[in-house]
This record gives structure tokens, sequence and C-alpha cells, in this order.
């Protein structure tokens, strides 16, 4: 099959690779309905993450079963599926205690920049839909295996209650995602952070109920005067970065919480000024495996429409095309298009 | 009156000093029933806290009011009280969200080492009791001003649960307060860290199931094969040092979360070390205000005896003695003796 291979910073490339196969008695083959790009496979894309050769590229996935592994007793062939980018049994104590991310087999997931794609630990991993889902359904499915999972994460360890003032912090697909977690949980109040028109009316059709454009002090100075000088009862940093990460404890009050889902690069803590803000802070990769029924359910249920957040489609052949348009901001987020 | 000034590191005074007077209409001034010294007395007795010149020390009380200032409306002479080492109005947003510690008019309290002290903020501050308690009861009742307190928030930070499994860092006064706390909200296993006879025993006596010896990374490991691997579900960090806070994040399973209430001298965290272990983390200056009407009726019904922690009685005029005991860790702690 022709697959998605980063060769280095700024070099992905649609190529022949052999085809997935089952390496593992627990695996499953699924064939991918869409893929995607993360926003977190910029990092290796931009050079800021160092790779070890050649990769293949994809962690975000929906699709049916061809195949499965001979301990598999769940998932079943010709059944569509929804996978979070963390491999998890789903029976062990971190998985019970709803941390899937943490799961004591956990792996990450890869190559599903793919038309087929191999997912191990498929019992514990995958979710089943009833039935096949409408075409017009797969951008929705394919949200909930990361990005929409990740924002709700997010959400939900910043703590979001209902009536509850929540901040965003990035205007990434996460954290629109996030504004739309953040409302489904009922949320009173939705300040999202954003400079970009077409990023700012998606938070707004998400739930939005204010932009502030500014940044850094200027942006914590707007949100502290729009909270009458109390900050928000959660904030939802989905950057990772130093300022975001000042921003989102800037404008958080005290006893209020941050749930951070932006892979932190550069970000460091002094703990004395953590003590005193007196903040609580969740981050980590999300536990989707948790959340996705309820995802599902609510796509299904038409109740949410998280793929609104692919604002471009192209084959999967062209998906350089893909990640340079996501790298120059052109895109929120792109997903490919997998046929054979 | 003779009161307790540190004049610099390792030189503590009982002096004469100005009787305390009404400086605003919201202080009022009560006669101490008995005073101690503080485990954080002692960052700047050995010289790792800066202060600038000599300082009035103690902040932990409880007494008779004897003066009210003019604005104060709901405490009054001869009430027996309880306050905070936090001052606050107790009506501002992060009062009224149970972060009193942030209050927007926060003061800390000191010079409570003395027969006299001024309280600001008395009617936001103060807690009384209904009845004048008797003699025995004074020890637990000042107990619960800030020790008791801290590690009741420390315990509530660490979101404590029923038939939870609780790691207490520190054996400490604070620590050992964690321990009681951690029990009387239902925690179903309490492992306190501690290789000191007359610390482990009092941690048997207020709760703990288990004590582990081991330090540094022994301690993390004993404390997983305990765990069968797992963790604890909640952590209180009770002593604010990089090797302690190390020892917290190391034993805390993924999901669960850490009460931290030692000052952190000298932590630094790194933002993608905490974002992979997925610690909820809460720390802070105790609002223990919050807890101050709960921590004071159990104590009058007897249901804990926090006072036990001090095992060193001193009369006011020997306070250098009590820091030396502290420092020397010949004491836990030191409750002085307030006599005309």
């Amino acid at each position: 099959m022709y697959a998605t291979v980063m060769h280095g910073p700024g070099d992905v490339r649609n190529e022949r690779v052999e085809d997935p196969t089952i390496l593992k008695p627990t695996d499953a083959i699924i064939k991918l309905s869409a893929t995607c790009i993360c926003g977190s496979d910029l990092w290796p894309y931009r050079g800021l993450q160092p790779q070890d050769g050649p990769t293949h590229m994809g962690h975000e996935y929906c699709g049916v079963v061809v195949e499965v592994g001979s301990e598999v007793r769940t998932i079943k062939p010709g059944q569509f599926v929804v996978g979070s980018f963390c491999l998890s049994d789903n029976t062990c104590p971190h998985c019970r205690y709803g941390f899937q991310s943490s799961c004591v087999s956990r792996e990450f997931m890869t190559g599903a920049q793919a038309p087929y794609a191999r997912v191990p630990l498929a019992d514990g991993t995958l979710v089943a839909s009833d039935e096949m889902p409408d075409a017009d359904m797969i951008p929705h499915m394919l949200a909930t295996s990361d990005v929409l999972g990740t924002g709700w994460y997010g959400a939900v360890a910043a703590n979001v209650r209902e009536g509850g003032t929540v901040v965003v912090v990035g205007d990434g697909a996460v954290g629109l995602m996030g504004v739309m977690a953040a409302n489904q949980l009922g949320a009173g109040r939705i300040i999202a952070m954003s400079r970009h028109e077409t990023r700012s009316n998606l938070a707004r059709e998400f739930g939005a109920t204010e932009i502030v454009e500014e940044r850094g002090e200027d942006g914590i100075g707007r949100i502290m005067d729009l909270t009458d000088g109390v900050g928000a009862d959660s904030v939802i940093e989905a950057v990772g970065m130093e300022q975001s990460m000042q921003q989102a404890m800037g404008v958080c009050r005290p006893g209020g919480s941050i749930g951070y889902v932006g892979v932190p690069h550069g970000v460091n803590f002094d703990g004395q000024q953590l003590f005193f803000r007196q903040q609580r802070m969740l981050g980590g990769p999300a536990p989707v495996r948790r959340f996705l029924p309820d995802l599902i359910d609510r796509v299904l249920q038409g109740k949410i429409q998280p793929g609104k957040v692919f604002d471009l489609t192209l084959p999967i052949a062209e998906v350089a095309e893909g990640y340079k348009a996501m790298d120059e901001r052109r895109a929120i987020k792109t997903m490919l298009k997998v046929e054979e």
C-alpha cells in the first residue's frame, strides 16, 4: 500500500510500504474510513522533536475491521471501530481507574495515515459502533479518536462544571474541541483566546461566549477584567509552550483548575510559584478510551459535529500538502481521504 | 508584654515589646490561651528564608477576645476564638470559593508567640466556640489553627476518598496531621513515610496502617511493592524539598492526586515530566478558615485529639529552647504556655 512516512523535518512522503499484518495475537487490522494529521505531528515536522529515522505517521483513525489475531475476543471483522492514539488493554488497574493512557501495556498508535493499519491491543483499544455509520458521520467519528477526546479530557481535567467560567488557551484543533467539550459539560461562560477569524468563528459555533484576541499580559489583563478580577474556574491549556502555560496560570482563579493537554515543550514550573498560585493542575496524554463510548454516542445522536474542525480535506496521496497547510496555519486540521 | 522576636538565624528572644493595640477598625485583640512554634518558623531560623530585621514571631493561636475595633460585628469580647495563620475577610470571591488563603485582603498573621496579639480582619478570620473550652482542650483547639488545618487541606487537596490508599511524605507535625485527616476522611490505607520511632508511633496512633522507613528510590520501591505496582490514590507532601516532592510523585498513581503543603524550597518541575506522570496537583497555603468550624466541632466532640502532636511544652519565656528542640528534631512541635 501507499502510506505516510516522515523522513525528517519538513519531509513527509506518500510512499510504498509493506501492508500491515497481524504481529501479535491481540492485534487487529483495520481498513481506514478516513484519517488525519495531528497538531502533535507538527513537532517532528518542525524539527522540534527528534526522530529515529523514517517514521510511519498517523495515530487518529476509524474504520472497518478486516482481520483479528487469535486472542482477540470482542472485536470482529466487519465492525466499524474507533480507537485512541493510546493503545491500552482496558483491564489493568490504571485503565480501570480511567487512565487508559497510562495503561501498564501502553503503546502509542502509529502508521494510521494509511489505507490499512495494525491496531495492537484491539480488544482494549477499539470501540465498535452498533451500526455502520453513514459516510457523512465519518469525519465526526474520526475526530473522537484524538482531537475531540483530548479536548474533552482537557475540560474534564480542568474540572469544568455546570455554570462555571472556562478559558481556553489555544485556538488549534484541540483548543476548539475543548470549547465544544466545555459547552457539552454545561459551562456557563467560555472565553476562547483566539486572534484568527476562521478559528474564532468556529469557537463561537462550538459554544464560546467570548473571544479574547490579546495574548500574554494583555490577554491575561483582558480576561481578568472580564471576570471582575477573579479569574476562571477552569482553564484548558491546549498549546504546550511556556507563554501559553503562563497565560493559563495567569487567568485561573485560586482553587481553580488547569487541564493541560498540549505536550509541554520547554515548559518549567517553579515550585513556590505553583504553590502560591494554588491552582489544581492535571495534564497528560488523554485517556480517550474512557470517553469514547460517550463521544461516539453524542456523535451518532447528532448532538455534536466535531468533524467541523477539519477545514481541509485531501486525498492521502497529497499528505505533504496537508502537513504544509497546517504548519503554515492555512488549515486548522487536515483530513485525509483514503481510497483504494 | 514579653513576646518572641527573631533577630536573625538561630537568634530567637523573649523580650519586652509594645502591647498590641487596635490599629484598624476591623482588628481584634486576643489574650492567647496558648501558642506554639510552626515548622515554617524554622526556615528563617535556619537562615533559609531572608528576613527584614527583627521579626515578631508566631501565627498559630487561640484565646479570648479582649477588645474589638469599631467595625467588628460578629466577634465580641469574652468569646473564645481560633483563627488561621491566613487572615481573610471571608466575603470576597476567593473566600466564598473556599480559598480564604488567597483572599483579596489576605494578610499573614504574626506576633502570636506572645501573651496578647492583634488579629486583623477579625470578623472574617476568627471562629468563636459556643462555650469556653476546658483547659485540657486548649492544645487541641490550638492545633486546628494551622498544623491540623494544613494537614487537613493536604488530604483534601490530595483528594482523599473513602477506602482510598494514601501516602504521607514527611513525618513532621503537618505530615502527622495529614495522617489524622486522611483517617477522618475515610482512607482505607494510610502509609506514612517515617524513620523516627516517636513519630511513627504517633502516626500509627493517628491512623497510619503502614510505616515505610526507607527514603528516596528505596522508599518509592517499597511503596510500589506495597501497592502491587499501582501507587497511591492520594499523596500528601508535607515537607517542601526536592527529594520529598520526587518521592511524592514517585508513589502517586496516574490519575491520582498530590496535595502539597510544605512550602517548596528549591523545587522545580519539568513540564513534560509532570505531563506524562498525569498526577493531579494542588498546593498552597491552606485555607484553614474553610475547615475551622468542622475541625473545632470534631475537637469539642472528642473525635480527634490533634494536640497530641505537641510533645514539648515550655513557658513562653523559654521559647528559644523550643525553637532549638524543633530545629534539632528533639521535639515534633513545641507548645508555649502563656501566663501573665
